[in-house]
């Protein structure tokens, strides 16, 4: 599997050849990248940044080493010079961040990296697959907690992710997005998500029986939680409800329903249990679950006390990618920006400022050129400076995920439902609007048509 | 970021807990667990095991470590007994697996594991993710080749892949499934797949002019692809062309596009080389493409020569998972199913034969029980035994991939489409109908109800 130590390999080919290229041409001037989204996937109302000061600490670190040189010499593209820069190679930049756990709108950095163009270039994958991961899953995570309105939402997702990268620090964005457990053990663990799991079908197979299994667990895991679908759930709660008659100093603390029609069952099995005086059991429920089911439930006041939620979190199943770009929007004191159809930016560095009511509810962001001052609450902050993470810069876990549920809970009502909202109100300051139409007219190398 | 010495870590807690169970209840007869899937993803006529084989190598050396003994001490729910085995877990079972690249479809086991339960439980979800992921992708991968239909499909997803280790495991997925090149300078050099790359539009920004960028990249890499549609394609292409017309020496391979209306740009900017007697500049596209487009390019004979592909590859957007299964399927000598709805599974361990024709066309496959013979080839081979990976039961990448190629290739047509097509048959012997019927009886609790 890739290592840590191997991560300046991990890159598109053709940062290491505009890399080489700049360093020909002596091209060494301060580059300003913007990495940003066009416009948000399909059913995001908004985006949660996440991963991008955490990418501050690996860019502090990552070196060629001499292995690397000497395969990247081996590939007869790369002149010796050049090799030796980049055996000597330490990011000396600085990178301005949004705090991690911050909703993100159309074409507001996540963050800006400033450093001669050569070494900043030679980031862009590496900072894209890093903060593209942990987004997409934060923001899922925070609908799953939307829909389920309070109610414990458990990630069982690790056997669908994208490998085990994905599955480690996916566990992590899902702390941010709002989840409240996990089934991963060394992620729930290292990033203090509470660690949760109950027993699959096989367990109760391979047992004589299914009470055999379930009395097998309940001496083993005080309060633990029975899986009852596995041969047919009402004959398992019946069962269940028989036994703790007879011995009512078991303590379960839950049944999981895992197929089938979820509402119906949950309605039933309630019911059940309340007519055998067994109130304090709750019923989980997971299997194919997503935000919209989860919500569906809440609405119709299934009694549901909890969901495990796979597929749909552990991939982002109905958005899994985000179209981040990585931008150069300055070089050498000059604005840049590109003029491909539908593929336009604003360029210059940049600031992103919050307004909030008198109620604390955020009505609206501008973003404005970096210098520029403007109502509200500046939101990116510098994270590495002359290629050093700044002193406490990156907030410790438990704080960011603070700081997340808070600037949630203040978006407007729209941004905050399942459905297509309005778009939360982002405005360009009129100094970028006119850069970017200066910008324009300088790069475009002849008049445009006349139907342009 | 996650090391493969913690590996034996990431697994979902109750894996752990039944492991224990089993401990407790001295359950430690042999079980069989299946990976298989009910139904092929949206969009899917087959898809292409992968990662199953080389699992068996991550098996062969998983250990928890004093470490991991420790941390879960901590969790406050095993025994101390339980951690001395699990210190001493080696895996002693055995796996029969699919060879990598094979097309298989749904009920298929892509491999058996058999081993003392708890043993056979605790591999549960490492073997998921890992199999999961470099069988989506390989899959995927396997729709653009067949749609580029001979021509050049080149990976550029690694900046939207989920994590560093799909970046880097996904390419050699890529590799097996078609794909001809990568950007990935790590996945290409370390699983032999050629490191393709051009300039990004940040490379054309930052130079004076578009110009001074094409001359520098033809100065420095002969036979360079040159990226044209950062300010106006057409502009572009026709200072290239006055620039080769004064320079005839200067050797451009390739020119790119990846934004706009590509079809028709294609067919211009193929008019105006061909006009000014630059045949043999190639065009390739990027920017959005999936096998979709690319199929609609090859059917209108659009003049695009490779196609660069990110999005929709990384992450096989359209289908980015599979539900697969790990279900128990005998324990102590019997065999197991369960009963949930639209989950009944097949009991028994299995082999899977496929029929061809006699022109070497795969008509059908047949899946068996493992004692049982059948007409055509048996697919299921032993890849690990007494804990031992078998000598050369994992092919050299190079013949997966021509394996690979040759089981695709030898598919039904309508299979090779990209439209839904009727399903790829197979049947299920009457052996192990009967015991599906038999196990049914005996696991059934109470008898079904009237509509049942």
């Amino acid at each position: 599997m890739v290592e840590e130590k191997d991560l300046a390999l991990l890159v598109d080919l053709y940062e290491l050849t505009m890399a080489q290229a700049y360093w020909a041409e002596s091209m060494d001037d301060t580059a300003v990248f913007s990495l940003f989204f066009r416009k948000l996937p399909p059913h995001r109302n908004f985006m949660l940044a996440c991963g991008q000061q955490h990418i501050a600490r690996i860019i502090e670190s990552l070196r060629f080493s001499q292995e690397h040189i000497d395969r990247l010499r081996g590939m007869d593209r790369f002149d010796d010079d050049f090799l030796d820069w980049l055996r000597r190679f330490r990011f000396t930049g600085s990178i301005h961040a949004l705090p991690e756990g911050t909703p993100v709108f159309p074409q507001e950095p996540l963050l800006e990296v400033e450093a001669p163009i050569a070494e900043a270039q030679l980031l862009e994958t590496l900072v894209m697959n890093y903060v593209h991961l942990e987004t997409v899953l934060a923001s899922k995570a925070a609908r799953l907690a939307l829909a389920a309105d309070g109610r414990p939402v458990i990630d069982f997702g690790t056997r669908r992710m994208h490998g085990l990268d994905a599955a480690y620090r996916g566990i992590r964005a899902f702390r941010m997005g709002g989840l409240t457990g996990t089934s991963n053990v060394l992620g729930g663990l290292d990033f203090d998500l509470p660690v949760r799991g109950t027993m699959a079908h096989s367990f109760v197979q391979a047992c004589a029986d299914e009470m055999a299994a379930f009395r097998a667990y309940a001496r083993l895991y005080p309060g633990t939680t029975l899986l009852v679908d596995t041969y047919d759930t009402e004959s398992a709660v019946a069962d269940i409800i028989d036994w703790l008659k007879a011995e009512p100093d078991v303590d379960i603390g839950a049944i999981r329903l895992d197929s089938g029609d979820m509402a119906e069952q949950a309605f039933h099995c309630r019911r059940m249990l309340d007519e055998a005086g067994l109130t304090q059991i709750r019923i989980l429920a997971s299997g194919g679950l997503d935000e919209y089911s989860i919500a569906e439930y809440r609405r119709n006041d299934v009694p549901l006390d909890g969901f495990g939620v796979g597929t749909a979190v552990g991939v982002s199943n109905d958005a899994p990618t985000l179209e981040l770009a990585y931008k150069l929007t300055e070089y050498a004191g000059r604005p840049r920006m590109k003029n491909s159809p539908g593929k336009q930016s604003y360029p210059g560095r940049k600031q992103v400022y919050r307004c909030q009511d008198s109620a604390g509810r955020s009505i609206g962001d501008r973003i404005t050129h970096r210098e520029e001052a403007a109502d509200g609450t500046p939101l990116l902050v510098p994270t590495l400076r002359a290629g050093r993470v700044v002193a406490n810069a990156i907030a410790p876990l438990a704080d960011a995920v603070a700081y997340c549920h808070e600037a949630v809970t203040a978006l407007p009502e729209a941004q905050r439902q399942l459905d297509d909202a309005e778009p939360y109100p982002v405005t360009i300051s009129d100094r970028l609007k006119d850069l970017q139409a200066h910008t324009l007219e300088r790069v475009r190398p002849h008049p445009p048509a006349p139907d342009d």
